[in-house]
């Protein structure tokens, strides 16, 4: 009762304030990576300047060891600290929203990487974008504030005697901090919204676009999506913007950051402009989807995670000749020009190797090349062709950084290009290359990322150019079309197909699916317990198999060996280690064990109704209470080792058998030698399920079609499903694997046959 | 493999074609629908102006008699001809679409009355809105370019004759013809789908809002949603978005046609202004909640649909006043002012009684009052607060139209009024009311709709003002939060309210569902059907229940009487009909019928390869060959009598016993009698439900939370989904209607004491 404020919950104020905490810090990370990166490309200009005095040969070696010092910390910090921090992110990101658990992807080790390797990376020169990682630390935000708490596991108990007083005053004690009552409620679907708006807060934050970004991931992972995470996500990347905004200008204003700026264009364009865009999105979504391509080819060259020096070395490498070409290009090929009037104070004006002021005229004159090459690109208006070679170079090398606004740039400036040329053969019709260059990057994300309406939203959000929709939607739609028959997959599904071990469930499965059933795509040696089960027993499955969950059985038989029964519950893995670690253990018969029926048994719970209470929530909230990467150490026998499970049986065990039951099972049946061991004792050790199991498991017939199983478990985000038969007894069962596995194979077995049997 | 070109399927293509023609068509519409507008009302312009020479009496006359025939006419059709055309059709469209069945809702005469209907009314000079009208046309447009064939059952066949060749050839040659090429394809979800489309094309070309037509959809219908569709969709609505652009402005162009224009504003507000925003939103959102109320207040008033005259005298009565009211004030109240130079050839100047020209500086004048009433309002400089009193009268009353428009009206003109009002307190804080009337119309409509993101991109687009985002924004969520406390369901839920019938299941079920399990909403009482069932007791259970799927059950007992057995399949009614109307009928043995297992009994199927593929996909499509009105036919006994199945039950009877066993099946137990009769004859007519029946339905335990069960139903489209027990028997049977009525009652039954219980 005194969790209600003002008609609220306690948790749903906690969970708007958290929201708004994270679209804050998100906004301040952003910040802080601009400013940053501002103050080491200011810091480079200075000193190349001043050291151009002194000789070519001494700037050039300064610059680059500026460049390759910040990419070897920030290599070397992925490499050998925080692996996961590497490459973009945004695909991890959505396969983990997706429903896929990520090893180590959230933690403090990894955001730290993220944020300091983003910005040594960027700062180094290299054509990567701050997008990708944004979008992960946003998600990393959410995740630690959600999970700031790791409560430990209360061990102090001795075996089987029921909490005491003391300790449930202690655990009560505890709920009623301010700390818990903020930040006690999240469980694993709670978790996985925050991350989502956290992730879309950073999306928003590096395009100023509030709404594209809650879209952006909308599209992508539409099936947990409710309108209240909408509404919670939208104010957390408005929350993002406004701060960075804010922050920006040094004072309040509502108007967008937008990195992105069109701004010379005229909205002007009539009937004859129609095949010229159609040719420049056709053609740059085709680059697009050629680029991946490349991508894909190159990653086999490529040194593997193993080899990390290694690594490290390609990373080194590769800033080393960006930076040269970087630094050599102005220097060779570039113009000095008159910087125009007004504009002396913009920083982003690099004079390089020019002299300080125009002998003709006294003003003040750039290097245009090395403005264009050094600063953060924040005009498009140049054309510059090869940063596509280095942006082929960079993708995939050990650091933090994405792909995003190099492929925009690479995209306008291949639009530019192709705008000039028509200019050049159609000098009637006033083609305006700006736009083509807009048209150019739109249509070179469609063929590199292939989402649609999102990238539509986010374009307009961050050009700030409503007036281009049209062109920009039709851009989009013409170059997935053509990516999509230059090469299937968009940058994210190659980097999941390279990562490998993540499933991926996308929102539309294919409709080959119905040709087979649950039958054929689930695994049918299935594992499970019955209602009570030995505690032996249960030591032996955790040590022998990973399964996250197990099924459990009622005994309709009377036949001791036999097993078969009818599925009455599921319960989890980490539930049943939770069990074994809080002793929830009872002395059974062993004949109630093996043959009679659930009357017949005497079942002990924790005494107090609040140490029940608390053993309850502690089972719902194990994911919270324990750290995410304790989900994969429990999955390996350590974890049955951690709870000392041998020595309570050791202990138990009366003198006449020698030894636990679970040192030496390999030997013969183990049921058997349960039965056999029973007899003897008269007692042994047990758990009973029946009141922590989740009675109403959903399960799906064998003769379920496949796609059909496909779309409940991903929109219900299922980790496992039992299959079963017309008499409710187990067959199968069906993982989020197991499907991944049935769509790719189909999809990659049956390319042409298929598609004529399906409607005939 | 004929269907294959160019690598797609003839589906694939088809589904494209449709749905670009689809969009040209409503792009068409609502150009169609404009022009009109336009005529009668330049035709009324000229007409005033003309008569007022001649004395105010008679132009009144004449004004209000043709504003009053328009509706007159426009009501008429609407009560006596297709009474599915009334009101705004928004609420109707999205109950279709989240899985209701709607009576005549996409009928010709539908369609043709709402057309016409709000030409008449939008006219006529009511304050109403064709957004509404238009997203009901688009779907209507689209469902019957989906269901453009009804292909008559067949039923030359005579009892238990197997197809013969001859027909087979015919329904194989009808197949070939390219209608069926085309439209042959769709099935329930794919004409959903395109219904959706169809409707957000409608709204797309209502605001010139591509991406927030599809978005609206998508957001208040996330559930059927996959990125397929989503791409179709908004091609559709661009495709209605250009050819209504083009059609305005007899050219091509690609800019927007924005019904909505705010263009003298300046993008520049300060931190000042945010307090001000807050206030306008606030009020905005709290008066936009509070014209909900009054309409719901006042719809208890109004002539009740049944008494058709009277509803058509209301709207007439309401014509004539709100065409009072909008004559006589410029008369009284406007001022005549001189027509800004170079604008004299714009159409909406009204002159109405003012001079031809000024005295002094021999200018054209208008009225301004008179002006801003009757054409259609493209300006919202001015204040026009006492539209909101029209709009009230207008609100409900029967004839198409929406109030989406007119609330955008209420909303500027109250905005413009605070912001007079500002600068007046303000003056120097450089206060523009114009953003005040936008974040005024924003707010007034997230306070009437409740709906989020896509009205956010509505009004962006629709403004063409993406310099406002953040205002708009922080307007949505505010009003929003205002209103849910004024008043708690949005104009669509109202309606909905109103409507009754119609079960919409929200995206967000409430948290208290968890309270109770599928036990406590299920209902107990089902029907089911044997394997092998007499054709004497379907026909029975057909008459006396309008159930819409029975589950079908084994018998794994050897008692005759019992009936309780394990699930294997479920069969909806229109299946069951087909098969009886089809003939799948045999003669069983009694003993099979009522005894044995299914191993003892021969099946019997149409005997061709051919007929029996015919007859299975008639079983997928019925409701396609079918028209959709025949779905509540078949739920009434007629259905049942059309089969005349009757005459064959009686025709096969032996005259051992006297009429058939359904004539006087209401006196004792039907399956007594059965028996008795079966022992006498040794032979019945029977039908086999297993080749045709589904056989993995999915299912639910008893304990499973009401919560999950509400998900899985919204997300997987259900219309019925069987409760079993931990044996896979039959306990219940949940429908639609079964769950709204619980989300409900739960909702209404428990406010304030659930909440605190729920975190306990």
């Amino acid at each position: 009762t005194n969790r209600k404020i003002y008609g609220y919950t306690g948790l749903t104020l906690s969970k708007w304030m958290i929201t708004i905490i994270i679209g804050l810090l998100v906004g301040l990370i952003a910040f802080t990576i601009e400013s940053f990166q501002d103050i080491i490309i200011i810091y480079k200009k200075e000193l190349t300047e001043k050291l151009f005095e002194r000789g070519l040969v001494l700037v050039f070696y300064n610059y680059a060891a500026i460049g390759v010092a910040l990419v070897l910390l920030s290599s070397f910090l992925v490499m050998f600290w925080a692996p996961a921090a590497a490459g973009g992110g945004v695909t991890l990101v959505m396969a983990y929203l997706n429903g896929n658990d990520i090893p180590d992807f959230f933690r403090h080790r990894t955001l730290f990487t993220k944020i300091l390797g983003t910005i040594c990376t960027i700062s180094s020169g290299l054509p990567i974008g701050q997008e990708g990682p944004l979008v992960h630390i946003g998600g990393a935000i959410a995740s630690e504030l959600t999970w700031m708490h790791g409560r430990p596991p209360i061990r102090e108990r001795s075996v089987l005697a029921p909490q005491t007083l003391r300790e449930t005053w202690r655990n009560k004690r505890r709920e009623l901090t301010p700390k818990a009552w903020i930040f006690d409620f999240y469980n694993d679907k709670d978790r996985r919204e925050f991350i989502s708006a956290g992730a879309a807060a950073g999306l928003a934050a590096a395009f100023g676009a509030p709404i594209g970004g809650v879209l952006f991931f909308m599209e992508e992972d539409s099936s947990f999506w409710s309108r209240k995470v909408m509404w919670r996500s939208r104010l957390c990347t408005t929350c993002a913007t406004m701060v960075l905004s804010w922050l920006n200008k040094r004072k309040f204003s509502f108007s967008l950051p937008g990195t992105i700026s069109f701004h010379s264009l005229k909205p002007e364009f009539n009937v004859m402009d129609l095949p010229l865009f159609v040719i420049t999105s056709v053609l740059a979504g085709g680059v697009g989807a050629f680029l991946n391509i490349i991508h894909d080819w190159l990653a086999q060259f490529r040194p593997s995670s193993k080899h990390r020096a290694l690594r490290v070395l390609e990373a080194c490498l590769v800033t080393l000749i960006s930076v040269d070409a970087i630094f050599m290009l102005p220097y060779y090929f570039g113009h000095c020009l008159p910087i125009q009037k007004g504009q002396e104070g913009d920083e982003y004006w690099y004079r390089y190797a020019c002299p300080l002021s125009d002998q003709d005229t006294g003003v003040q004159t750039y290097n245009d090349l090395a403005s264009l090459y050094f600063a953060v690109p924040h005009q498009f208006n140049h054309p510059h062709e090869f940063f596509l070679l280095l942006f082929i170079l960079a993708y995939l090398i050990a650091t933090p950084g994405g792909i995003f606004m190099p492929s925009i740039m690479v995209g306008t400036s291949f639009g530019a290009f192709l705008g000039r040329i028509f200019q050049i053969f159609f000098p009637r019709w006033s083609v305006q290359p700006g736009i083509h260059a807009l048209v150019g990057a739109t249509a070179m994300l469609g063929g590199v990322f292939r989402t649609s309406i999102s990238l539509v939203v986010i374009m307009v959000e961050g050009t700030g150019g409503i007036e281009f929709l049209l062109p920009v939607i039709l851009s989009i739609v013409l170059s997935n079309w053509v990516a999509h028959h230059v090469h299937s997959a968009g940058a994210y599904e190659s980097d999941l197909e390279r990562i490998g071990e993540v499933h991926f469930l996308q929102s539309e499965p294919s409709q080959k699916l119905h040709l087979i059933t649950a039958r054929d795509i689930m695994a049918s040696d299935v594992i499970s317990f019955k209602e009570i089960t030995s505690v032996a027993e249960i030591v032996e499955v955790l040590r022998e198999t990973s399964h996250n969950g197990f099924p459990i059985i009622r005994h309709t038989h009377r036949d001791v060996f036999s097993s078969d029964g009818q599925l009455v519950g599921v319960i989890l893995r980490h539930q049943v280690l939770l069990l074994l670690e809080q002793r929830c253990i009872f002395e059974a018969d062993a004949l109630t064990l093996n043959r009679r029926r659930r009357h017949s048994c005497s079942l002990r719970l924790p005494k107090s109704a609040m140490a029940q209470q608390y053993l309850d929530r502690l089972m719902g909230v194990y994911h919270h209470a324990h750290y995410p990467h304790r989900r994969y150490l429990s999955s390996r026998p350590e974890a049955v080792n951690e709870l000392e499970i041998d020595e309570l049986l050791q202990e138990f065990a009366t003198p006449g058998v020698n030894g636990s039951s679970s040192t030496d099972s390999s030997e013969g049946d183990p049921k058997c030698k349960d039965v056999e061991q029973a007899i003897r004792t008269g007692k042994e050790l047990a758990v009973d399920f029946r009141p922590w199991m989740n009675r109403a498991p959903l399960t799906v017939r064998e003769e379920t079609s496949a796609r059909r199983v496909y779309i409940i478990f991903r929109t219900l985000g299922l980790r496992h499903l039992c299959v079963t038969d017309a008499t409710n007894r187990v067959v199968g069962i069906i993982t989020r694997k197991d499907i991944a596995k049935a769509h790719k194979g189909l999809e990659d077995a049956y390319s042409d046959t298929i598609k004529e049997q399906e409607y005939e």
